[in-house]
């Protein structure tokens, strides 16, 4: 049963506040372990890839195999059904769409001393992306991963999957190729993001990682960030339904379940203003739960960490809301479109009961790789911004130096740094004798 | 003496690999000291900053005296010369206008379904700014970090800066008055960084710190990461000018030494394709060098770090130029706008030989935030955009939902997540019975 809370309750907001700093996530202390097998990859390369490939993975190969073949790419390809296939087109199209909006410009002007300054984007030349194996294995998160990098021109993009006991999940090759993708390795954990940060005889090193993992491979991250870039360390996925009692209970039971059934410790919150409505969706989902194929994760997710919050109105659901900061938030309200607008933070909204957070997840077109625990407060979710980087411009003419240089002498002296001023006294001094 | 390579050299390659991959830099362990003073924070507040600033900063003080009050900040903005006034307004108005640009912009559309789709930006509402004390007490950091934030929207940003002995520098105090910061606290270290991510009952807690730091204040970030978004690590400042043989050798001099002067762990970089005009840079390097205020910190970064490497053509400079990734990259050749265009991976680009560095230190209007150690190749400079996040938006009609929900349950059926489906099929049945 999850929580029910009201803030007509004198005891809302202790209680709220426990539900905000729930901790969710036990992570193991792996980060010793990973650093020994960081350090094996950049003395050993190859083959200490291939030993902790044989330990961890089960899977003997040499190091011609580490990567996988056209032919074995098109091979798996021709194993996915029509349907499917389809399926990741039109996602892979509609994601393509999307993030190629997002594309920054440069810039470039003249300013009223007659200064050129501006700015310019380049892509990342090479990056990295990390897929999970085994049960996790999720084509719509290389679509999710690969698509932006390829809109923001990264020339080349390099995939690691663990195929424990040599299994692979076709659609995953399938959805590689309709990305973009240009390398494939079938490697994982902190090993294969070691090879990747700092290359081996088969792998050439990236600039950048992205792509979610277990604890060995976010250990391994933090580890080799600086050495790369990294994206965010992902915490367990959540979501808050916004819901009025104009909606079908069981819609919205299915929208908290979806969330639900990825991970014991997925949390999927409901406020409403309708106690009853509240009480109608919890029967739902108990209901759903009873025939639910992975009733034995979302079943447990939803009874440690589900909540049902009653409010007086939906101003105060957007208070909370913003509180909660939440990774997904579908509004199924009157006046959806108005609601969101006052929203500040949250990573993405679904706009009204037709827009089911599954939408997003795969085919809606913006980005599911979203912050979790809260983050939104802060950071966004994954883009082409990830995979591009700005260097500023400025170009002085005599006369601007002119203009502004004394300034930045009396600065530099102010700061005790004699040598930039001297480098701007230089040039005007020159600039004074003739 | 700093180190000469030329490409033409046989053992050219080595050379250069050993200068990208030279540690300049000694972390010295502070983690666990850290990890205390946080935790020590968080359980007495106010009490524990109190009793860490007695200790490291030598000043006591009680509760109420950790903020300056608009009277303390007056009476130093007093204390300013009108000359640096001057500057300072100067300064920020530059920095202003250009980050004024860097605003991203909301978008929203509809798709050729009939979906909505779009995103919004908004800022974080609360951010911290660490400011040195001490020595390397900058006013330009302040006017750097903060007035992005302000620009980017950001309701409240307070700033934390240490006063050892009780010292403070009025000009940091202006620049923050100038910049809009709306409150100013006399703590530092780790301490400083865990009342901004925590709060104590005096300081309520931010949802982003930026600003650099010591090794206890960087260890301290790094472990509120996460609680509160922060910006990058920065490590010792770099830059690598590009100059032809038609430069004066001493502007280039003192262009190498504005960095080298900022620290013992700086590296200052000369590529040119005249190796008489290196050697020409490298004696007006040692005659400035005589009687710079800061030579005991410029010449052992020049002797350690510096290096002069000759190349045979600009072509071959651009390539090693984006192989360095250098922080600051000041271009004094013929046509620099073409080689500007030519360059990959730099923080910021210096165009022509009217446009020394210092210049972007201070005035030019470009933050002088930016990526050190190579991250050039994955990071930017701070901007506006490390004070705004991005909110996804989705809106699905009925019509929308129909034409491409079913290849959503279809994705969500090959990754055996069938809520997922289900919340989507729900949807679909009521269409279809209608």
């Amino acid at each position: 049963m999850p929580q029910y809370l009201s803030t007509r309750d004198a005891d809302f907001e202790a209680r709220f506040q426990a539900l905000l700093s729930a901790k969710r996530e036990d992570s193991p202390d792996v980060d010793q372990i990973v650093a020994d097998i960081i350090a094996d990859v950049r003395a050993r390369g190859d083959a200490a890839v291939l030993e902790l490939t044989a330990r961890f993975d089960r899977l003997d190969m040499s190091a011609d195999q580490i990567r996988f073949s056209d032919a074995e790419i098109d091979a798996a390809c021709a194993d996915v059904s029509p349907e499917d296939r389809d399926a990741l087109e039109l996602a892979a199209e509609r994601i393509r769409a999307y993030h190629a909006r997002q594309m920054p410009e440069d810039a470039s002007w003249t300013d009223d001393v007659g200064a050129m300054l501006g700015w310019r984007w380049t892509p990342v030349s090479a990056a990295g992306l990390y897929v999970p194996g085994g049960l996790a294995t999720y084509p719509s998160s290389v679509l999710m991963n690969a698509i932006p990098a390829k809109v923001a021109g990264v020339a080349r993009l390099a995939m690691v999957v663990p195929t424990p006991d040599g299994a692979i999940n076709p659609l995953v090759l399938m959805a590689a190729r309709l990305s973009g993708v240009d390398e494939v390795y079938r490697i994982g954990g902190a090993q294969a993001v070691a090879a990747l940060a700092y290359g081996t005889e088969t792998i050439a090193p990236v600039d950048k990682i992205t792509g979610p993992g277990n604890a060995f491979v976010a250990a391994a991250k933090r580890r080799v960030f600086g050495k790369v870039g990294i994206d965010m360390i992902a915490g367990p996925s959540e979501i808050l339904v916004i819901a009025d009692k104009d909606n079908d209970p069981d819609w919205i039971a299915l929208d908290l379940l979806s969330q639900a059934e990825h991970d014991e410790s997925a949390q999927s919150l409901l406020i409403t203003d309708d106690a009853d409505f509240g009480r109608a969706v919890a029967d739902a989902v108990d209901k759903r739960l009873e025939t639910l194929e992975r009733r034995a994760i979302a079943g447990p997710s939803w009874r440690d960490f589900g909540a049902i919050i009653t409010v007086a109105d939906m101003a105060e659901a957007v208070v909370l809301s913003d509180r909660i900061a939440p990774e997904h938030l579908e509004l199924c309200v009157a006046d959806a479109d108005a609601l969101a607008g006052q929203v500040t933070h949250a990573g993405a909204i679904f706009i009204g009961g037709w827009t089911p957070e599954a939408i997003g997840d795969y085919i809606g077109g913006p980005n599911h790789v979203l912050p979790t625990a809260r983050s939104a407060r802060f950071s966004s979710g994954l883009s082409v911004m990830d995979f591009v980087k700005r260097t500023t411009l400025a170009r002085m003419t005599p006369e601007a130096l002119a203009a502004i240089g004394p300034s930045a002498a009396r600065l530099a002296q102010s700061e005790s740094l004699e040598a930039h001023g001297l480098s701007v006294l230089a040039r005007l001094e020159r600039l004074n004798r003739t």
